[in-house]
């Protein structure tokens, strides 16, 4: 059943925080969302498109009396929230959150939280892309995409149901995860390709002929490369609170990379093809749903 | 002016070889095309659906008459096929083929057709993708796409006019350049990529909760790793035919890599932001078309 709020903050109202506000409003499942953001250009552009009913400046001014807040900034920012919003929870309110990264998230709300810890049921959607900012939000966006629910212990289990609801209203299907699990789980299949796509790009983009090397990329380029497209700032954060677990990534890909070096060194045309072959064939049963949860 | 071609004889009838016959019979530039390929149901499909007119096994029995030969096959074949139809072509027939990498083909032109390497104009259309076989095959694939002529010394000026016609009554856009810049360019732009998400897909697939990474494979993921879903025999050849080149792009990809990984090891989060805004600001102008020739 799809729960109901009366009162939902969002706390940067960016692609993810005003997609959250314009699902749960076509679900009908809020009366008022309050957004919060940095930018007012930004906060005006919402208001306008009635992606939030009203703005605030102070995030614990836009949680009070709020019965759901969602935290949708850069993830180093959330600390920071939480000890802001703090005192401003009533008891019954929930928060949740949008980061890309969840051990940090959890270590940050443990110390800024307190008591109230209790009351953060951390998530992450699977969701975004290159596009960012409110002008690209849209009631969409989380339907038949995945969101990871990460409970605390301290969750009572109708805190985490009320939670789960709030994201199945807008669409999503729950998964469940520690958050080491998630977060080492991220780091292979998200953070790590990020960090590769933002490389290759750096790099050629710092050569003296990348203005040729550019005019012949093609469709191939563009995706291999789209989310080197990604928001800078988001990136910097989640890099830096998973930095451990993608240093450990970026260990192993660079060992892979150096094996398949060996093989074109040595011109071995054989172990090439049957290398690009599993590949292909791996991410074939990938797209054909052998691995879907 | 469009070109006409009475017999166009197309050596690898696959997505390339197929939507080259497709275009040119939309544009009514021949009259009859006659298919080589290896794989009898390719062919058979071929002729069911009218990319083809008639078929031979034998490339030289293809080339027998013909007045435009397309080799469309992977580039490690070329040397072969060239040696096959060197006694079969007529005294104002042309050839010309799709081969990603253009050093090589060359060479073995050079080896193969001796005193008929004037009829040879080396291309390699910039389209394609993960699909191949001539099931994907469209008349529509070169539209708006670059093809890059790579015209010998040896070419008579209207031999490269000729054969860029019947490339631009495909709907293609036509560069030229020489063998050597166009391996290097394609090297960093194209090959390289391709063995990077090869790579990346291979090493996860090769873990034990590999299972596990994919269910949470998203869309950056999908599009990242598109071109690891590319024929292996074809980028097989591709990466050996252009081994040095590519080695060197390992090189400089791997250096960027550490230094990326210095920044992440060292905590510099400034950096970090700086390094992926100006990715993001690159490519943005690709985007917006500030490098299109």
């Amino acid at each position: 059943m799809t729960p109901r709020f009366e009162r939902v903050a969002v706390i940067g109202v960016g692609l993810i925080g005003g997609s959250f506000a314009l699902a749960l409003k076509q679900a009908r499942a809020c009366s008022h969302v309050v957004g919060v953001g940095r930018d007012p250009r930004n906060v005006r552009l919402a208001l306008e498109r009635g992606v939030v009913d009203s703005s605030e400046t102070d995030p614990a001014a836009a949680a009070r009396g709020a019965d759901l807040i969602l935290v949708a900034t850069p993830v180093a920012q959330a600390g920071k929230v939480f000890a802001s919003i703090a005192p401003a929870l009533g008891a019954d309110a929930l928060v949740t959150d949008a980061g890309s990264t969840k051990c940090g998230v959890v270590a940050a709300a443990r110390a800024a939280l307190g008591e109230k810890l209790r009351q953060l049921v951390p998530a992450h959607p699977i969701a975004g892309g290159e596009h960012s900012g409110v002008a690209a939000a849209s009631a969409q966006l989380f339907r038949g995409r995945r969101v990871v629910l990460v409970p605390l212990a301290e969750n009572a289990p109708a805190a985490v149901e009320r939670v789960s609801g709030a994201w199945q209203a807008c669409g999503a299907k729950i998964a469940r995860m520690e958050p080491e699990e998630h977060d080492a789980v991220f780091a292979a299949v998200s953070h790590l390709p990020h960090l590769l796509a933002y490389a290759l790009v750096h790099e050629l983009a710092g050569r003296e002929n990348s203005a040729q090397l550019f005019s012949y990329a093609a469709g191939g380029f563009r995706d291999f490369t789209r989310i080197a497209s990604s928001h800078p700032e988001m990136w910097r954060d989640i890099c830096v609170a998973n930095r451990d677990r993608l240093l450990a990534e970026l260990a192993r890909f660079a060992a892979k990379l150096e094996s398949v070096r060996g093989l074109l060194q040595a011109g071995d045309a054989g172990a090439l093809e049957r290398l690009f072959a599993e590949a292909r064939a791996a991410r074939g049963r990938w797209l054909e749903g052998e691995y879907d949860a």
